[in-house]
């Protein structure tokens, strides 16, 4: 059974904050910590559970390790996945700085650019390759997932170059939504609509008081 | 009529991509037109333009000019509105680098960094601020929103500030959940829960063909 997406996001985020609870060196948690901390209801984070098979609840509640393994049995590839930026300007960079000292099964194995003062360097931890090596990396390094982080007038030409590759997953930071066919997996997060969401916000609390 | 976030997000993306088509030259677009763009259903687009009172649908489209300009009044202030991005790292400059240019209500003032090699100087075209300063800037600069782009282990603290010093808005970019009080508007984006979700969309694809 393919769980929705929303699932999932929450799912990650449940397990992030799991591993949080471990460096507090806690063991146990009930479901309405783990809410609370993520702004959402108990009745949520415990219908999730119930979906992904995990409903071991004790007296002093979810056994935080176990609940970390078995979430990462759901989400997780069995295998590492490994993952490309392209673009390893600052977005990518910071990109790149996510991926450091995360538990995950998600490697980063490589970033490519056109810039010649970046190629063949190591940026952010990862060795940056000449865009034009893309399709012979994507074979000797099995990259199977590719973030966008190239400007937005390069977007479109490099979502069709990784599709063509046979990339199956893409995480797309550019401002241009892309067109991928169907067996493609296409995330897309634009941060102005996010700033201007917070700034509806402000501005509606604002009307609400006067 | 406050309308729920989803919408909003809807309409920022909506005018993103009508203010792209003005870019090709064109004056008219059909809602099956902006859908496809959006990978969301006509019906969704007509739903959402006729919840903000748009309707004027002419034989060949929206008017484009009219659309943004309608868009604009929904969901922009009537003032400008001013930000400023905390923690000016890498990630910190790719979110200043989003606002160049952009035809928007929202006016990026400064940027905050403990760093002595950051502050006082213009890094992404923003004047960074020492952090110390942020209470005399946001006073100064009239900020009402702020994004948070800095390590992790100051996510919390610097909420703090930013709440007492009455923010109303906060972008959290940092991996830590916050808690804010219910008069701030709060919203949260982690990029490891956007990268997992494609790795599972991508598993789920290859098992699914196998």
């Amino acid at each position: 059974m393919t769980l929705p997406g929303k699932t999932v996001e929450r799912l990650s985020e449940y397990r992030r904050t799991l591993l949080e609870c471990l460096k507090e060196k806690r063991n146990f948690i009930y479901s309405h910590d783990i809410a609370a901390r993520l702004h959402i209801t108990a009745v949520q984070v415990r219908r999730d559970l119930m979906l992904i098979g995990y409903s071991s609840v004790q007296r002093k509640g979810y056994d935080i390790r176990e609940l970390i393994e078995k979430i990462g049995t759901v989400i997780d590839s069995e295998e590492t996945v490994n993952v490309a930026i392209i673009g390893i300007g600052n977005l990518g960079r910071a990109v790149a700085g996510y991926f450091k000292g995360k538990r995950s099964k998600l490697n980063l194995v490589a970033s490519f650019d056109t810039d010649p003062q970046k190629v063949n360097k190591v940026i952010s931890g990862v060795k940056c390759y000449p865009y034009n090596d893309l399709e012979k990396m994507v074979r000797e390094l099995d990259i199977r997932i590719t973030i966008l982080t190239v400007p937005a007038d390069y977007a479109v030409e490099i979502a069709e170059d990784v599709v063509r590759l046979g990339i199956k997953g893409i995480l797309n930071y550019t401002t241009i939504p892309l067109n991928v066919p169907s067996w493609v997996y296409l995330e897309e997060y634009d941060m102005i609509t996010s700033i201007e969401k917070v700034a509806y916000f402000v501005k509606e609390n604002t009307i609400g008081k006067q």
